[in-house]
Formats: structure tokens, sequence, C-alpha cells
């Protein structure tokens, strides 16, 4: 009882995973928009604006469907590169190229939606600043209205929710052993998939460990107690579910130290491990990140977890909806 | 009676503030359309397309909120840089870089669509052409369906019904004074908003007049008998409400002529008012065109006007959809 | 009977004219549609994807509002120049620009879509890549739901079907002469829309021929057994429909050969014929492909076409969705 309404409480806004009180609740809420949609009218007269700063394909089709489901309203924005540059910094004087403050901005939006979603990736260049998580906080400070998550510097917890909510799924045994295993990429791609998977692990009752080359650990405030190991063949031993990923270093910020082949996922690697499911947010660089054996075999997850998007942000926007007056 | 029947007629097209046949009636109809969507089908079954030659936030969002407040299905399109030149000379010979005629374009677009919106804004280079407002006459003239000025090159009309009925609803008596106050900006603005403003203030009951440094008067055709200031300090004494907004010249037309921040809107020009009420249309330059501590104050009716833009949208396109058969 | 339950079969995918299995049915249920929209609620729930690689106005407003009209939610994706490069060979390793295979792209999008609609351009260098249909085959090789072509490398079958709908509405007598008649233009433009055409004529009932320049005649594969005139007054004599259309060469591959200004189409043109109605898919070039006197005149088809976009893409969609469980 309490926990239900405290977890209403909580989802004023969905900036981060820490933002759900009952996890199990919500992925069994989720599994059931799946199978029924109960929730087509609670959004009707509700307008959900999705802001990009970056471009988006999976998170823009399922979170602008997700919406739909639920009888809202959506409004798409692409913002970023030509224009509508925005200035965050208090008492700017504003007489260079940034054309309108956060104030503004958010709280205009918060007139013409009754949800924000935004999505605003980090640099990479400077590491302070990329934490500081301007551009979602801002949102969160100045709009009027519940703001969601599509991927910021540091998180994606809608992916994570997804990702939990296939593992639930999928999962084939109670006591599950489930593998974080980073895999080489040639360009330099944020941390924030890999960060909200392991914090969305540590709220699930899994045995959960990250394989990353040395270099490559994650920020200690997201690993917490995570075992992690720089050697992935002993990291994959009896692993249930393997989540591949690439990330760049956290350490020398933004960098891409190694693109070692030998720690592609492949048949070899998927031996390894109890048979598990291959995890992946896509898109996917074939026979880079993965090799093509096994994203062809019955052992990968990831179309099943494109679909789960869909039917996490229904279950979080729900949430939200549920606690508009 | 025949006041409401001329405004139905009148209101086949938006283009510029002169379509307004009865202008209370219509600004009471917003206010009543914002307390309760009285409206919700009547655009059932009927497309709004929205077509931008330039880019928009506030005026995408909340015309296409609008026009889904009425139940129509909203189309928009971004046209411009990439790739759709459109040709308006008539009898050209088409070999160069424009790939479409408007009248071929109109003709179509008014096949998918009800009732059009474009904007497109001056070059600021080429004041005759500016004039001509090339795009949106051909638009009435070739367009079967009614068509609605989202920013042309020489008005804002829609913006302009915005700040009348934010006026309405913020003035504390009956005989108000009205003050359109130049700004500095570091790029070329049009005149688009400060003349549909002065031109709805013209139609308003209220005591109006514009101040700006030499060189900023606008067209005569504009002002009328407007009272212009050269002096802001003496323009602003006991306004009720004060418009700020940066334009460039219109004599020397499209010119940065001063940046000179003696024209910010400070504290110490607020206190030369009646406590007014300090409107823009958005986004505005923080401290260049008007300080900080004026937006954070209860003064500033910013966001208050930006919420307004869905509602004049509406108010219309209530009025365009009624005259359709 | 049979014939029916054929084409309900056949009519999984429309990449060609070819999937087309009653024309005349086909054809009678567009305009059927076009005087009362009978089938309003026949894809409420469904989800229609339109994913443009290139840019589109007319097949992107008018697939899109023959969605709408048959009750389905429409997601519309630019894709192609900023960002989103797609991989199409098999066993490719992926590390240079792909950030994705069509293999997930195709999984995934079929999650979040019930039908799929595709506009990829040939690149007009390489004839033999062209005409594989990469994109498209790709699409309906890995998409598990059905996809429509919204003009690929060698074919616009949307487009084609549109232009027999309004030949049957147009005509005045049973036996006509159709003509397809190359006109000049600036730039290197696909053979799609010649090429679907002319097969489209060939399923109808109609003396069919093509005028075009040497050097000018579509793929024989296309052409099977229809007369080519290389002079067009020739072509032209009689003429109860004329199709006015540039398109490069497929001999010497995507080449501009010529830009004779003999081959526009004219009012002296016209007299050649038997007072035809005069078509163009548009955009045209005024003056340069057809002359604003035939373009001005009642001759022209060309918005009365561009009006049937709309119900053909409804009656394709229409039948689509019926084979959907």
């Amino acid at each position: 009882m309490t926990g239900t309404k405290n977890q209403l409480i909580s989802m004023r806004h969905y900036t981060s995973v820490h933002d759900i009180e009952n996890l199990d609740e919500l992925i069994q809420e989720a599994i059931q928009l799946k199978k029924e949609n109960s929730a087509a009218n609670l959004g009707k007269g509700k307008t959900l604006g999705l802001l990009f700063f970056n471009s988006s394909l999976r998170t823009r089709l399922s979170t602008e469907k997700a919406g739909r489901l639920l009888g809202m309203e959506v409004l798409t924005m692409n913002v970023g590169a030509d224009g509508w540059a925005l200035e965050f910094e208090d008492g700017a004087v504003m007489n260079s190229d940034k054309a309108e403050h956060i104030k503004e901005a958010a709280a205009v939006l918060s007139q013409y939606c009754d949800v924000i979603g935004v999505r605003a990736f980090p640099g990479l260049k400077d590491k302070a600043k990329d934490e500081e998580e301007q551009v979602i906080t801002a949102f969160t400070k100045f709009a009027s209205v519940p703001v969601v998550n599509l991927e910021s510097s540091t998180g994606h917890p809608l992916q994570a929710l997804t990702d939990a909510i296939s593992i639930t799924e999928l999962k084939k045994k109670d006591k599950l052993k489930v593998v974080l295993s980073w895999a080489p990429h040639p360009k330099a791609l944020p941390q924030s998939v890999p960060n909200s998977f392991a914090e969305m692990m540590q709220k699930m009752d899994v045995e959960f460990c990250v394989a990353n080359p040395e270099g490559y650990d994650l920020s200690d405030r997201v690993l917490d107690d995570t075992k992690v190991y720089h050697d992935q063949d002993e990291a994959l031993k009896d692993a249930d579910f393997v989540y591949v990923k690439n990330w760049s270093s956290y350490e020398k910020y933004g960098e891409v130290l190694s693109t070692d082949s030998n720690w592609t996922f492949s048949k070899e690697k998927l031996a390894l491990t109890n048979d598990a499911k291959v995890m992946h947010c896509l898109p996917v660089r074939r026979n880079v990140v993965i090799a093509d054996e096994v994203l062809d075999s019955e052992n990968s997850a990831v179309i099943h977890q494109a679909n789960n998007r869909t039917y996490a942000a229904q279950a979080v926007l729900k949430r939200i909806l549920e606690q508009l007056d």
C-alpha cells in the first residue's frame, strides 16, 4: 500500500533508474500493458512533447508509440544542430549565439505539453560538465510538468527498464547471473547505457558483474560494490544473460583506449556461458560488437528488447499520467 | 449581427491583423476556449498543413496543439534550406535551381489540407521585395483553401492576437497606456512582430506609443498617426504595459544601427512605468533585451503570452473552420 | 472469386505494379474511397511507419493522409544524410561508417509499425546496383510486416496506380491511346516514374507507346513489346492522354544526353493530339518540361493526379490491412 503510494509520488519525473520505487510492480505493469492495452484513454487530451538534442530512431518511435497507445497527442521536436541554441548559465548576458534561455524554453514547453521527454547526449570532453547533467537538470528545475529522460549524459533509464522487463520475461530460472560485457567499437560512445544497466541490475535480485579491459571501469558512483573483471572469459562463466555494449573510457574520459577484437562477442564466448541470452540496446555493429553467428542465433534477445522499449515507456508514462490531476 | 456575419466572411484567410472584423469578439472567444474546449470536434476529418520555410518552436507547437484541440489532423513540413526550392515568378523558364512553381505547390497542398499555415521570413536585404510578401500572397492567390500567416516578411498576426488576448486578461483598469519599446540585439531581426503589434494596438481602445532610437522608426504605413518617442524614459512614463522588442532599421533597411545597452529593459526602466506588465514574444535574450531582474519578477508576462499562442491560433482556426462547408 | 482471394494474398507487399492482381477492382475501390471514406476505422490501433531516405512532399503528405483516413497512427522518419547509415552487406564487419545493419533496422521497425513505407532513390551511377533494389528488397526480406514502395531505384508504383485511377476517371471513350513523352530537364532524374507508368499501361486495355530521343529508350525488361518512337510528333498523333516526363539515359546510365527544348510539351504539341489530357507526376519545371500555356489550360490533369495520390495510397493500404490478422 505505502509502497504503491510512494511510487506514484516518486514518479513525478523519470530521469534516472533511482526514480523507480517498486521495480517489480513496474515491470509487471509493462508486461500487462504489452498483453492488453488497458489504459488507452488515460492520456486523452494530454500532450507528450519529445525534445531531441540528438538524433534518435528507436527512442523516438517507441516513445511516440507509447504516448499514442495511452491516447496522448505527441509533439516531436528536433532541436540541436540547426539554430535553436539554448543558454543554461544563470545571469548570462546573451549577446552571442544562444537565442533562448532554458528558463523560458522549459516554462513555455510546460504550457504546450503535459509531459516532456528530453534527449541530450554528453560531449565526452569534460567529465565534470557531463556529470552535471545540465540539460535534464535544468528541465526538471524550470519545467512545471514531469520530465522523462530519453538518454542523457550519464544515463538511459528507459533502456534499463526495457532490459529489466526483457530479463524478467526471458529468464528460465530464479537465481540468475547477469554479465555486462564491454565490446570494441570504432567511435567513442557514452557510458549512459552501461551506467543505467548496472544501476538497474543492482536493484534486481541477480548476481551481477561487469567485464571490461583495464582503463574502462565505469564510475565508482555507478559501480558501487559491483564486481569488475578485466578477464572477460572468467566473467562469462555460467552467465544466464550477457549484455554486450561498448563505452568509451571513464578514467581517460571519452577516450577510445582499445578496439581489441578479442572482446567481440562470438560463438566461442557464448560457449563459456550457461547458454546465455545475449542483449544489446541497438544499433549494434555486426562482427565488431557481436558476431553474426550470435546475433542470428536463438540466443539473441536484441529484437525482443527493442520491442519492449514501447512498453517500458508506456508503463512509465502511465505512472506519470496517473499522478497528474 | 451583421458584425458577426462580416467577420465570418472576412475570416477566409488570416494573413494580417486587418483580417479581423470584430476584435473584441475574437478575444473573448479565445479566452473562452482557454477555459473550456467547446469545439473539440469542429475540425474532425479536416487536415491542417503547416509549412515552415524557417525554423520555429513556439509557433509550430502552439499551432499544432490548436489544430489538435479542434480535432484536426496536423501535417507539418519543413521546407527551406534542403532542396524544395519554389519558383514564384510568372512565366519563368525553370531550368536552374527551382524545382516547383508555387502554382502547383499551392494547388496540390490545397488538396491534401483544408487549411494551410505558412511561415516565411524576410531576407532583410531588399525592402521592396520583402514588402511584396511574395510567399504568403502567392499562397492566398493559388491555394484553394484558407491560408494562415505563421509570420511573414512584414507581419506576425497570430502573435499580435496573442498579445491582445494577454493584455485583455491582465489589465487592471480600463484606460491603458501601452508602449512598444525597442531593445538592443546582436543580430538583424525582422519588423514583423512590432508591425503587427502596432497595428493591433491601433485597433484596441488604448493609448499607444512607440519608443525607439533614431533610425529605427517603423514604416509610416504601419505607424499611421502613432506617436514615436526617441527618448525611451519619456515614453515609458505611466505605462501599464511595455512590449519590449528588437527590430532592425526600416529606414536603412535591415541594418543594425545600435546595440546601445541603455535601451535594455531593466528595473530602472520598469520604475518609470505604472508598475507595468512587461511583454515579449520570445525567444528573449536575457540581459540584452530584458534584464533578469525584470524577467524573473512578477511584472513579466512573457510566459503568460506564450501560453496564449495556443488559444489565439485555436480561435482563428475555429473561425476559419466555421465558414468551411 | 478466386481473383479477389488471390489479390488479397498478393497484396502482402506493394513494391511494384506487378503486385496488383486485379487492377480494375483496385481502381474502382480507390474511386469509391474518394467518394466516401468507408474504411475510417479499419486501421484503428495500427501504425504506419514512413521511412524516407530521400526528401518528399507529395508522397509524404498523401501517404500520411491516406493512413490517417484509415484510422492509422503515422510515424514519419527522415533517414539519410545526417547520421543513420545502414549496412546492407551480409557478413559485413561494421567498423567504419555504418551504424546499423538492415537486419536489425527492419526487424525493429516491424515491431513498432504494422506497415512500413520506404523511399530510396537510385544513385544513377551503377546500373547493376540500382537494379538490385537493395533497400526495398532488404526490407521485404528482413521486415516481418508488409512493405510499401514510396519510390525506389527503378519504380514508383503508387504514382502509377494514381495515374491509372486518373485516366479511368478522365477518359471520355473506351479505346484510348496513351503516350509517354520524354521532356528535357537540367538534372539527371531516375527512370522510376516512367518505368512504373509503362508497366501500368501494359496492364490496362489501352494503346500505349513511348516517345523519346535516341539514347533514352527505357530498359527492355520494362518496355517488353511497347512501341518506342524517336519522333515525338508521330507518337503524339491522336493521343488521348500524354504523360510528359523527363528521365536520364538508361543506355548511358544516368547521363543527360539532351536538353533539346523541341521536346518541351507546348501548345503546338498538344495540337497534334486528340485534345489530350496532359499528365505529370509533379514537381514539374514550367516552360522546360511543359509550357505554361498547357499547364494553365483545361487539358492539364496534373492537379487532379496529385489529389489521387491520397486515394491510391488508401486503396493499397486498405488491401494490406484487410489481410493482416
